[in-house]
């Protein structure tokens, strides 16, 4: 690493998610290519948020990539909130004349590739709704999705990402808001419990609702910056998507009623929100839960030595490990075996953020011991008999885990205000001035916020946003911004 | 089902798909909706293939839906297969003008959304690949991939569908021919062990390769109205890929190389060929190993009896089954406890092709027995102490697998000619008059073949193509469609 947070975490964000191997911008501008490491990180959340998914009554299904414009223009919030970050197919077939590229094949109607499948997964529902007998309808799916973007950053904020978005229809509002509130729970436990993410749940505000949105909820994340990341969000959307789509049932009293909707989701930003909370200066630190490779086994062979005795012993000792459990699963390991240097394998593991490395040489062989470093005090040489490292390797994992999470959440609770009560300090605390985290950069703030859409327009200057109204409240106090008397604590942030 | 596979076999595919609630038509044309149900049959071959290409040693990536038109061009017999069939983005924004959809931000170069990854992938391997030591480089994506469709089926012929495909750079031409070969192989193990598809796996003729492939490798399937369906393919590519990126390497010796590339995928169509091979006049059969649920548990509830002992019977007989297990995996099993009639539930059950089918009613539980049915036998009703069901549940499943294999062996292996050795008897074989499958459809004709481009026309003339070159070779021979002495037997047949 050329570059330390304190010194530019912008910097350091991007030689992270380089050194670590995890993605790349692509040469289609906005779209990043998801490298092994990376992917393989991504296909631990989505089999951890999966099973949660299945577990809570969601079947995953698969809707169509594109959608119909016209069904967008149904409900104009939704069409209005997405309608500038649209990619949109128009034709079908290329042909070459005289060396250019001629388009042919112009459809009656362009296709939006989704942004979000509200709509089109309105129209499935639609279909599949009749009776009460039909409720709920809870799906998932697993996908990519297209939002244009004009400043995009690796995982964080990207043209094309992959995500899950989920779709529920309901025979009330209570339910549906249930449901939106249950999947926000599932968010929350996936993100403390296995990225080590401890997260700030609440509702957003009416300006930050999701486009069509009765009400928002969102998790978000403390960064090492003090900015704030949306991690997650969701929605309850009421009926408008029900009545632009005519999603109807029939009660049991005979009566026609539209259904209320929910949806909610979240995408491989939370790789982001990994790197940005657990990294240090030496690079990567993965949540052993979400490692593809939670122990990483390095020989060392000497050229001149016999190979055979070393590799044996490691893979042996890698069975022996993957006989073990860590939340349930068999441990993950792998054994480098390519042909490079063993200081230089030890260190790109430690660089990807391997939770545990060990190495075994032919003198460690032979007193049946390894040497093992941990990725949260990568200074320390462990030396351990192979048995007793075996043995205890499930328990250390866990321990990793619940460092990580505490780490984080004491980064997290000292550097939220929570004494900041008018507007001069308010501002002071914003102002590059103060220097209050590593870059001095500000934290967070809670604080009273009286509502007026007024008063936005200060915090605009000031680049802080709201990020959400948390559900635990003290009771009425004076907003911070305007001196009005004010209903409810809010977090104020800087945020990606 | 209203319609046998006997009387019209493409209304009954339609009407299997449908009762078995695996798919749907979405309102994009072409592009269909993925329910529950074959969802889930899809997320186990993934899951099982998925495990064979991580332990054939290769790694998931994820690459970007878009591939800007300028690549495509580099390949010119690539851009040639697929220019008629490629959805093309042009602008980025859209804006309501009197109601009336006005389309901004044009793109200086088109978009395509990827048909297939070759091209784009190509450009990372050009970045990763600089020296030997960088080889084999070997990747795998699951994506959706669209081409446009004239003529769209459910699974076997859709604008976008869903697929796997693994990309592989190596230092030379045996080295990539053997990649392609072995991914080949691990296709025909997860079609056979699990898909109980016995598949014809070999090369296809020059008119058929893919566009840009040196070879093309195919697993044929054979379908209940005599026809093909290519189930899979495996290419090996040669250097012009490579050329067409610069993707090269610097060997030992100090030279530069192009790499040798392949490519392979499966698709969603493999739903279309587990339909097409095992379904009967009742719907759909599902071999174990890929069925959502192997076993479904109804339980028998009477209104005014008390339903909770019956309920918790049947969650506890479903516990009991989940401890064993099937190819190495947990049984599993639903308890189906919808509010509706037991008789009904259990046909709604056989209709998509659950394996075996529980039945427990207030007298089965006080005799702590089970009434089962087999879908390979659904007029039969088994009664069997409850214990002794668990304990030979896996087994029972096992040899289901096996019978369904063993049945599309017997059918197909009784329904391919070799014994066709003139124009005349193979004319005479595929015309309308000849009856030979149910509906009067031919199977399949293995022959010689001169391998003149010529004798193509009047294959096309009765819509029979040739599928493959077999590596099992008897030796030269006659043309079965020009007399010409010919080097080798292919397959003869009509396909979907």
């Amino acid at each position: 690493m050329n570059t330390t947070r304190a010194k530019d975490f912008t910097q350091w964000y991007q030689e992270v998610v380089d050194i670590a191997d995890l993605a790349e911008n692509s040469t289609v501008r906005g779209c990043m290519v998801i490298k092994p490491w990376g992917m393989g990180t991504w296909e631990r959340v989505q089999r951890l948020l999966d099973d949660r998914i299945k577990a809570t009554g969601h079947d995953n299904c698969y809707f169509p990539l594109f959608v119909p414009v016209s069904l967008f223009l149904k409900e104009a919030a939704h069409v209005e909130g997405f309608a500038k970050e649209m990619a949109l197919v128009t034709h079908t077939r290329l042909k070459i004349v005289d060396g250019q590229v001629k388009l042919e094949g112009q459809l009656e109607e362009p296709l939006v590739v989704r942004p979000t499948s509200e709509t089109i997964i309105a129209e499935s529902f639609a279909q599949w709704i009749h009776s009460y007998r039909d409720l709920p309808v809870l799906v998932n799916q697993w996908a990519n999705v297209v939002r244009w973007e004009m400043r995009p950053r690796l995982f964080l904020r990207t043209t094309e990402f992959l995500w899950q978005e989920g779709h529920t229809a309901h025979a009330d509002a209570a339910e549906a808001e249930a449901e939106a509130a249950k999947m926000l729970e599932v968010y929350r436990v996936l993100m403390e419990d296995h990225l080590a993410l401890p997260v700030i749940t609440g509702e957003k505000t009416p300006q930050e609702r999701f486009p069509g949105a009765v009400a928002t909820y969102s998790l978000e994340a403390f960064l090492q910056d003090g900015k704030a990341l949306q991690a997650g969000t969701s929605h309850y959307l009421g009926t408008d998507f029900a009545k632009a789509a005519k999603i109807q049932f029939q009660d049991k009293d005979g009566q026609l009623h539209f259904v209320h909707t929910t949806s909610w989701g979240v995408s491989t930003r939370l790789i982001g929100a990994v790197i940005m909370t657990h990294g240090d200066d030496d690079g990567l630190r993965l949540p052993p839960a979400i490692a593809p490779s939670q122990i990483v086994i390095v020989p060392i062979l000497r050229e001149d030595g016999d190979k055979a005795p070393v590799t044996a012993f490691c893979e042996q000792l890698a069975r022996k490990l993957r006989a073990q459990a860590f939340q349930g699963e068999p441990l993950r390991v792998k054994v480098d075996v390519r042909d490079r240097k063993a200081q230089d394998k030890r260190w790109e593991w430690v660089k990807k953020g391997a939770p545990l490395v060990v190495e075994v040489g032919p003198r460690d062989l032979a007193k049946g011991e390894v040497c093992w470093i941990s990725r949260l005090e990568i200074g320390k040489k462990n030396f351990e008999a192979a048995d007793a490292f075996v043995a205890g390797a499930g328990e250390r994992l866990q321990s990793m885990q619940a460092a990580l999470l505490a780490q984080a959440k004491a980064f997290r609770d000292s550097n939220i205000r929570t004494d900041i009560k008018d507007f001069a300090a308010f501002r002071e605390y914003f102002s590059k001035k103060a220097a209050h985290l590593a870059g001095g950069a500000p934290g967070w703030v809670r604080a009273h916020w009286c509502g007026d859409e007024d008063s936005l327009k200060v915090l605009d200057e000031m680049a802080v946003t709201i990020r959400n109204i948390p559900p635990d409240q003290k009771g009425p106090g004076v907003c911070v911004l305007t001196g009005k008397p004010a209903e409810k604590e809010v977090y104020f942030a800087r945020a990606y």
